[in-house]
């Protein structure tokens, strides 16, 4: 499988996560909507079926729709990240500039399906929590914590997929991540991803939204590096033990 | 498998998914219900699973349940719609046919299920809103947007999911219309489907609702042309890159 | 397969249907536990998993549950009611014994379970509602009309489940039955079975429970009637299509 | 397989859970978080996921995560708790060792994952109910009561997994976890594992937590002793009738 269409498998699957997933925060936070206020689970499993439609249309690239998957599968020593697709650097920058450009494109695209919504939002962090993660309490060694720790538990778990009986692919990851978001989201929103954050959060600083406000760069470091180090040690661990991640093994 | 066979499939898929579909916003939206003001998600999970029996019904037929489907079907170049059905003029036309028939009878079927509550209703939004969709916010060229780009995820991914290894079916669709009304039902209410919409407008325009107000045919063409596009354009595009939608290419 | 067993796999399933069914009701609308006021959304959760759970307890027998189904099946004319058992008399009324009989003690289990709330409810309308359902309008006729559907859609939605390539069984079943009460729940409550409503109506008559009130004998021919009408419907319409309906033809 | 291994195995398997059980706590329960009051669904979601999560990354010892579940397993009189496992005093004490390591030191990552909320909370019983289980309303008796049905149901049905035709696997617990704490939850907050509820009370005992208040050891046996007493029983249950527990038959 060529590069270029691992950039466009990977393209269009982060597109479809940033575009559904912010679309859900979009519902429940911005003024008017139909979903306006509809709780916390509603956007747990937002976006966890966010992960599940773009899991399905990236499939053919093995849907990293992650740098810290990317990185997290590199670490683990694995020789392919899809069939016919070796893991080497030209690959590994493929997937993450396919990942970073579908994220903004898919914010892009949430912010046209809600357009209306976002000419009426007067809370200018309500239209920045709709594109990137805010924290509930501002403490940057403890925000970064707490992505290093839910980006372990996201990448240790896809890691042991491969070494259980049942092959629900899509689904599992969709429930996990609605479980993540639901147990480690609380302190800063569950990046997880720093595509997801960081794509979005350049789609909101050059959009021409109404009365926008700060993209607040001076938090977007932790989305980023938080997520890496969390991929990076989960891909290590399982690396480290391999008898309890079987399918990477092979 | 004859066309009879067809139609009657995609009549019983199609009102499986208005009655279970109108029939969760009755019970959130009605007076006096057991679910009433039972909130997004649960109008969310209603749909979704309205949704996968309509599936199991109408698995005979391929199960479109969705002119945006079928258009969208059509527009990649496949040969046939299900076993035996060749796609051509007529059978497109009996896929149409059966899933406006079938979403008439639906909603004609959930207003006896909800009869005495729609009896009580005071707000005549609240009876129109259980049978087809409001906007949020009414701006024409914005909410054909919105169903554009709801419908083009619907059927996207519906096209890729022939392409994974995980063959979930009818649970993969469940999810999927999940998470749009999760993160794209904000603007619109997700008709994604103009036959969700207009079969059962029709049935509230000729049904004898008590107070039931006016069935707002001004808005009707939105949530008819929307999805139309959003459902062409997804099979285009998967016509356009059949690498990545590999059912499709067999 | 003997019919001792028969039985004893349905009171098992039944009685693992109404005890965690019954459960979620009461964690939902007794005084002080910790789900109180959780939600009607929970409440379909909760009757759904019921519904997986009891299925795979049951699962030798076939799973009924529920003497609408029952009576279904009966009606399609299929030789079996699971593998090495005949459909006849003996063996039907085997089944809705057991589902009776399950039906009972699951709901005496739930109260065990539940017993300081149980003796802390001051409201005995909480207590009859936690056993049996009591409709939200009063209309014989209209209540009536609701079971119907809702059981027929249960039903034949169950019906169609062997026609389809996805082999999902008890998720399948569980999810069905959370649509069956987001969407047809409303009005009566959805007892779309007539053990899971009488089982524990008798229950709520026999138990020493602290200031329980009337069992309300006056509407609890509805959902015994309504339910194995709308059962019967589904098995006598899947008999008619066949073709639709393609694990009953084998 | 070693007992290393498996030792290692259940660690992190049962510190996925108690991270992830004890974090969904944490979101709802703690001051400024996310999901602050986001409801006890939610929180059977998050638990239920838990499950699902500890369930994959210890597959290879065959996820018991629990003491109840492996006494119920060793009393069906199995001989083999995993392949290469054999069911003996060692392995018995390595898996119950593992589990109750595990499920503490998932606590502590909790804790860091949440610092900043514990730090900013005022009341004591939300601390320690982000660790362990309290009851609604204190009555040991019933409370263990409704600790040994709940504990019963979650290994009843469990051991009949094997015995249906879908081998949905860790879906299917996490689905019975979230339905045992939605519909069994209301009394006890629904413990069914004595490391899952020992394990964090002990980290809340030893961890320097501010303004914890007490860790509650008089209440400390009943989600012990509840547990263990469910699991054995329904061991026995399931030896007793071998015939609907085909798997354990084998």
């Amino acid at each position: 499988m060529s590069l270029g269409l691992v950039f466009l498998s990977e393209v269009l699957g982060t597109g479809m996560l940033t575009l559904l997933g912010c679309g859900v925060v979009a519902n429940v936070a911005l003024k008017g909507t139909k979903g306006n206020a509809g709780g916390f689970l509603m956007v747990t499993w937002g976006w966890g079926i966010a992960v599940f439609a773009g899991v399905y249309v990236a499939a053919r690239s093995g849907a990293h729709l992650n740098p810290a998957v990317t990185l997290g599968l590199l670490l683990t020593g694995k020789s392919e990240y899809a069939p016919g697709v070796p893991v080497d650097v030209t690959s590994t920058l493929t997937y993450i500039a396919g990942e970073l450009v579908g994220a903004f494109l898919g914010a892009v695209v949430c912010w046209l399906a809600y357009k209306p919504h976002f000419d009426h939002e007067d809370d200018p962090a309500n239209t920045l929590g709709t594109f990137s993660t805010v924290p509930a309490v501002r403490s940057s060694g403890w925000n970064l914590v707490s992505e290093v720790i839910g980006t372990f538990v996201l990448v240790e778990v896809i890691l042991a997929f491969g070494g259980t009986p049942s092959g629900l692919g899509p689904l599992a990851v969709a429930l996990l991540v609605v479980g993540i978001g639901a147990s480690l989201g609380g302190p800063t929103g569950y990046a997880i991803n720093p595509a997801r954050d960081l794509g979005p959060r350049i789609a909101h600083a050059v959009l021409p939204i109404r009365g926008k406000g700060s993209s607040d760069w001076a938090y977007a470091w932790i989305p980023v590096v938080g997520p890496l180090l969390g991929g990076a040690l989960a891909g290590l661990f399982a690396r480290a033990v391999p008898d309890l991640f079987t399918s990477i093994a092979s």
